[in-house]
């Protein structure tokens, strides 16, 4: 092989969805999208005027490489019911190894976008990192031919690394958009629109283009303003798992900050 | 009084500073600004061309408005050692109720800016929800015609709605700052750069400008993947407080959406 110019992917879920559309949108051929969810992969199939079909319908025949995009637990089983090929195949996942594709053959390899997708949910892929893993260097210098055509940061990054940076990426994104959540259901309970709290928010993300966040740090935690704190707890405890959230964070804040010093 | 256009700040922290500066830039006179904290007085009366001084020096002959902009333990120690005077006296606090200025007068209100504010950040005003409490008629309508000058969001709304929204803005601002401090950390351990979540911070927040929170949740919690909870886990042993944290809001995420369907 001397390009990847065309690709199958399993999977039609979020990352699957975005990741088919910009490789497309790149000119890369989408051959195939197959899985276990017929009517994604058909309706993300025919965006892309690709094949579709499920997990037994798999057609590998043209294909350079083999995107495996679902969730952690099925990666290793899916993987097994890919037909004999001579493509490289290369699964998503943050927090999965490599060598659990080990079994399919050698030719192997991770394409991990670091980004929250949504289907909802339009992005532009430009500025998405990828992180690659990949033992051979062939395949390696294609998939990041590859990784280039789509984004302009493209990582080379080991198993290890993935696995912190996913852990580092569940804080940053999956866990703050939670707590976005209970502000909203706080104000939701009291008839007050979202809309008040969305500059906030916006500001509190365009401060980290430039501060750390160390330095951006703000609130009655890191002022150790006990009364505002104790306040706050007051007014949360008929609601225990709010409560718990608050109580931790802001005690964590505060023993971090002591740490430091 | 007709209009508020001479101003004192008691205060020269995060909130004085900005504010004090849009209200200039608004064309509104800074008379004063007085701070426990002399040096920091100076610097930014420097820049406003302000008299300026400790709490012992407060000059109000002229003030039409006195905004208190200290830290919530303060407020009412602070509002005692303001001179007799004819202006109104706000102070910019989300948990404070109003009746903490009641000893100083009735010409009262809350002036509260819902924002993050670093010194080291510079931000337009004018898209901050500024959120206005006053029991007196006409003095609203002076403080919501100031507000108007550097805001496009004026909220009326009394102490106990305040408060809630203060409790909102602690969960989707402070603590989200905190997970990406912790985000932060965990990289630098393993001497990845901060660089490399950005994009995924930024595009976290970007999303909820047109997804509801709980539509935009995305991560091993939501997805029920236990697997990687556990790997992330037991990743996390050797730093308790990051391991706390991950099970608690793993857990609350995955029970939020029992309860909801």
């Amino acid at each position: 092989m001397t390009e990847l110019n065309k690709v199958v992917f399993i999977g039609a879920g979020n990352v699957a969805t975005h990741m088919s559309q910009a490789f497309a949108q790149a000119g890369i051929r989408v051959l195939g999208i197959y899985s276990r969810k017929l009517e994604s992969a058909k309706v993300l199939a025919e965006k892309l005027h690709a094949e579709w079909g499920s997990l037994s319908q798999i057609d590998v025949t043209e294909a350079q490489l083999i995107v495996i995009a679902v969730p952690d637990q099925f990666i290793e089983e899916v993987s097994k019911q890919i037909p004999k090929n001579n493509a490289l195949i290369v699964h998503t996942s943050g927090s999965i190894n490599l060598e659990v594709l080990m079994d399919v053959g050698t030719q192997i390899g991770v394409f991990y976008p670091l980004q929250t997708f949504s289907k909802d949910k339009g992005l532009h892929f430009s500025n998405i990192p990828i992180m690659l893993e990949c033992s051979n260097e062939e395949n390696y210098v294609l998939l990041e031919n590859l990784a280039h055509l789509i984004s302009e940061r493209v990582y080379r990054i080991n198993s290890l690394q993935r696995k912190k940076i996913h852990i580092a990426a569940v804080f940053s994104s999956n866990f703050t958009n939670y707590l976005v959540h209970i502000a909203e259901d706080l104000l939701e309970k009291e008839n007050i629109p979202f809309d008040v709290i969305r500059p906030l928010i916006e500001e509190t993300a365009a401060k980290l283009k430039n501060l750390k966040p160390y330095h951006a740090q703000t609130g009655p935690a890191v002022r150790e303003d006990y009364q505002t704190i104790e306040t706050h707890l007051r007014d949360l405890k008929n609601i225990p798992a709010y409560y718990e959230i608050y109580k931790l964070l802001s005690h964590q804040i505060i023993q971090s900050r002591k740490n430091k010093t």
